[in-house]
């Protein structure tokens, strides 16, 4: 296999990537500038070394801690778990949300052998529990894996004085009931609130 | 701007990849292994490199001449002219055609600057001239760059002897070569008529 087809492949294997748009973009990278494909190049290369995961929530950094962890302005009693690191940015784009987070970087999926303890459930008892956490929000997907992972948490801190809460699902804001799927609308039924 | 921030900009500059594809892309690359992003880092770095493009017909390769140039196998009187690189690999997946190609690089597009020198037009009649060529397929895309350039070209070759067609039928008008499917392209060969 020469060159470019190796790139072909290798491209493909990135998220969303068939082996069409990963052959336009390697023929892209070899009509365009040299100097963007060694920056582009060395980042991708260099990535996981310069990058690692917040010792405390499970972020990705540069630093020994996130900047949300390092942060003086967060509500500590508060803690929302995501499944991934990139739910955190989007949660974050709203700015509706102050305290701090615990990122799974996963659900619970017993038949791929992903249990609490691949998913570090004793590392958010530890951290739940150093912080006097008073609030912790769900917010894994509305998948059945993410409700799942949910439930088991929320059962793992049952007895404690916490409340727990999860992400409301249902109808997505700007849809249209006429093309929802029928889960989301029965959870927006079951989760409808006085108004 | 962080290291995460930066490949997400950087990837976004892909052909295709809006900002939240490449925020997916960054974060794969971050959850998968370290071994991986060295080697499609390594890849995009050096790509330029180590390949260029053939010297007789244009194509991108990794050594002096590309392999159809440098196969005994081609009918080396008929010679077909492409707009880039990628639509060689797309005619070639077709077995339709045996003869050898010659690679534009771009269209003509006056207004971006880009005339006959800019396409190497010169090289164009050389090539043709050297290999004593018979017939002459004109494979730019069926859109209005790639019918003036092949009628550029036509005219360019106007007096000589030899049998000028255009690909025609098969191909949607619009479209591009790149995205074609293959019996498209295998008809538009086959259904070429007089220029």
């Amino acid at each position: 296999m020469n060159t470019l087809e190796n790139l072909i492949v290798l491209l493909s294997r990135l998220p969303g990537i068939g082996k069409k748009s990963a052959s336009r973009m390697a023929y892209s990278l070899l009509k365009g500038e040299e100097s963007y494909n060694r920056v582009l190049g060395q980042s991708i290369a260099e990535l996981k070394e310069k990058i690692h995961k917040c010792s405390q929530c499970g972020n990705y950094t540069e630093e020994e801690l996130c900047s949300i962890c390092s942060s003086k302005d967060r509500d500590e009693l508060t803690l929302c778990v995501v499944e991934e690191s990139q739910d955190i940015m989007m949660i974050e784009s709203t700015g509706d949300y102050k305290g701090l987070y615990f990122v799974l970087h996963g659900v619970l999926s017993p038949l791929d052998g992903i249990g609490p303890t691949e998913l570090g459930f004793d590392r958010l008892l530890d951290r739940i529990n150093t912080l006097g956490v008073k609030e912790l929000i769900l917010a894994t997907n509305p998948t059945l894996e993410g409700d799942s992972t949910a439930l088991y948490i929320k059962h793992l801190l049952e007895g404690k004085e916490i409340e727990i809460s999860r992400i409301a699902s249902g109808l997505p804001v700007g849809g249209d009931m006429e093309y929802a799927d029928k889960m989301s609308i029965s959870r927006a039924l079951k989760g409808r609130m006085n108004y």
